[in-house]
């Protein structure tokens, strides 16, 4: 930040690089920005098991302070996305929770959405094949979403004797694909189709099997180029405003913009404007 | 409920079946769980009068309490779903009234679509012919909605000197099919044709119109087949969610699920998946 | 108002007509009720200036009082609707200013989008071409939006290194196109095409260039024919209803209408349908 050039030291950054961090539970690599994450027990499906809605959470949590890390991609291993909460090492187990222990658990679940949510990288999933409960809620907090023609996302929490108010589906699917579809879903926990998803705007687009990881990583590699300040105060700004008045959500972005306005990497696009060149942005 | 399996009399119900009622002002049929609400003035395309606003707004209300009836269908008689407020029954008595008077009958009718959307069993309304002004809004209010290719549904407010503010219009409408498409069906009082409102997401599915209403059963005893404590509870959060920042409606549905992993349905499922059968959901 | 027929002067109207009013920074014309601003530098794709972001706030909050002005159209020169904030003229002095200059520059843009949403004339947007950066914030900020298909729209802030919480985006476009395809758009600051705006519910319906504006003033003059105040009571509970709940939007809507009730167009429109005429509005 331009204010910040005369001492920068002056306020602490606080900053963490999540460089040759190893993953308990599941892949992950970085290299030119972008973190990926790659949930990996391709036999069952890549569930999810409490130790690694824990691992994810704290990842997520920590990658809000990773200055190395611009953008992350999320992918299942093989060739599909997630089956969601393990039935054997999650569900089973539920069913034998008092109260507490429920709660505990929903509110890790619950977690896990917050922190991806919080952290300043955008979130790219990458989504083959099976895609299903905690795996649709995984694909659904992520910020933008590629599939494969083959993907088949099921909120299937009815199927299971639940209810459709997992993780803010209640609230963030309604956002992606409308409220009667997100009802239709939520009710029945039938699958939605990668065609119906794509027509919905659950998935910005699909991409063929064999590609789908490039593209999405590409994508991220984009979004890591930057600005990456900016892009940051652009998650956090579609959080906050969810539930503003739209004139206290302008009001809102006046002082978010101007924050943006600020900072170096916008006078680097203006002199690369000028001197006709792309700008090089450094996400200061 | 778990918990009160000990005793089950520990805590006062307050149900009461609605089995063996009697509509005075429209059809009403039930069975297999499913409560079948039949708009019955064909000649006149079912319009609505003051009579059979209070009469749905006391039974969606009593529906609170109904543990018989699991999924409600609303429907229309002959090949028409509900040409609305009736001109002669409602309009013309409507431009008589003082200001008070006015207050009293658009609180009717508001009060009739929150009964529609407190009640917790899920409403499919399947909708062939006119769908217009009042009639467009119970469709609306409706969690799920089947059409036939001939269904032309019209918020046509505009048409007669009123403004698209009508029974949650302004708030539901834009949830639905978007907020630019929901501000020209609102302005302009024009109709949206069947296969706009599958597009837009405002129906979710369109069915021939002799297999219309099996359909809508066929859906709403699904639904019906449970689990009937979530459903209700997917529908109350999908509610009380409207307004909420994203991290508190997160924070929402980890109690609202944890609750219902308290309930036996959540367990039923869980044996049934092991025993590799299909889950009998019994509603508690 | 009925209520104040008796003597139409006792409350102050305190509207001013803006038959006569001289553009400075950009065309203006109004007739038949509609008043059409036109962007009108198309040498340069019709850019904003600190200047026509004044007058253009400055207008829209006269609207409000405009009693002889029933809907706008806005529009640009040439082949093109709006090329966003001029590179020389605004961004070039933006990175010399201190953050007080800022946000007084983000609350100037961001009023300006708050006086469209806040005059109850609905504006219809008529975009052809190009229409990036705030033009797309002014297309969006419209009330109905048509295009031709060579219409590119970008929020394009991420290029120059800005977020995309510009002017109410992030709050604003989720609304129109779901909150996924808003993301990509925000992020990546590529272009919709006309197809997809239409596809997404961005565009009400794209019309060839030649009769692009012929249509939105055909659309505009048919909202001006009224009911105005109906009109007006739409807009404002649009907006006024945004981050309400469900029950307390129908709430507020039963009182919005039973005032629109209350008003003589509605008497107009049921006797012109007793009489078999079509109802004539005159906006009282």
């Amino acid at each position: 930040m331009r204010y910040l050039q005369g001492d920068p030291h002056a306020l602490p950054r606080g900053r963490a690089a999540l460089a040759g961090y190893r993953a308990e539970h599941f892949l992950y690599a970085a290299s030119d920005g972008v973190a990926t994450i790659t949930l990996n027990r391709p036999d069952r499906k890549n569930p999810l098991t409490f130790d690694s809605y824990a691992e994810l959470r704290d990842l997520f949590r920590a990658l809000a302070y990773a200055d190395d890390v611009k953008a992350v991609v999320i992918a299942g291993a093989g060739d599909n996305f997630c089956s969601g909460g393990d039935v054997h090492e999650i569900i089973g187990p539920l069913t034998r929770l008092d109260m507490p222990g429920l709660l505990a658990f929903t509110r890790l679940t619950g977690d896990t959405v917050k922190a991806m949510l919080a952290c300043p990288q955008p979130i790219v999933a990458a989504i083959d094949g099976v895609c299903a409960g905690a795996g649709a809620i995984l694909a659904m907090a992520s910020d933008l979403r590629l599939a494969s023609p083959r993907a088949r996302t099921a909120f299937l929490f009815a199927k299971v004797g639940l209810a459709g108010c997992d993780m803010g589906a209640c609230s963030i699917l309604p956002r992606l694909i409308g409220q009667g579809r997100a009802a239709e879903l939520l009710y029945t926990g039938r699958a939605m189709s990668a065609e119906e998803g794509e027509r919905w705007g659950f998935f910005n687009r699909l991409c063929a099997p064999d590609v789908l990881l490039d593209e999405a990583l590409a994508l991220a590699r984009g979004l890591a180029a930057g600005p990456t300040f900016a892009h940051g105060m652009t998650k956090k700004m579609l959080q906050q405003e969810w539930s503003m008045g739209v004139a206290e959500a302008i009001d809102a972005e006046a002082q978010a913009q101007a924050i943006c306005m600020a900072t170096n990497d916008f006078h680097r696009a203006y002199h690369a404007f000028v001197a006709k060149t792309a700008p090089r942005f450094e996400g200061d």
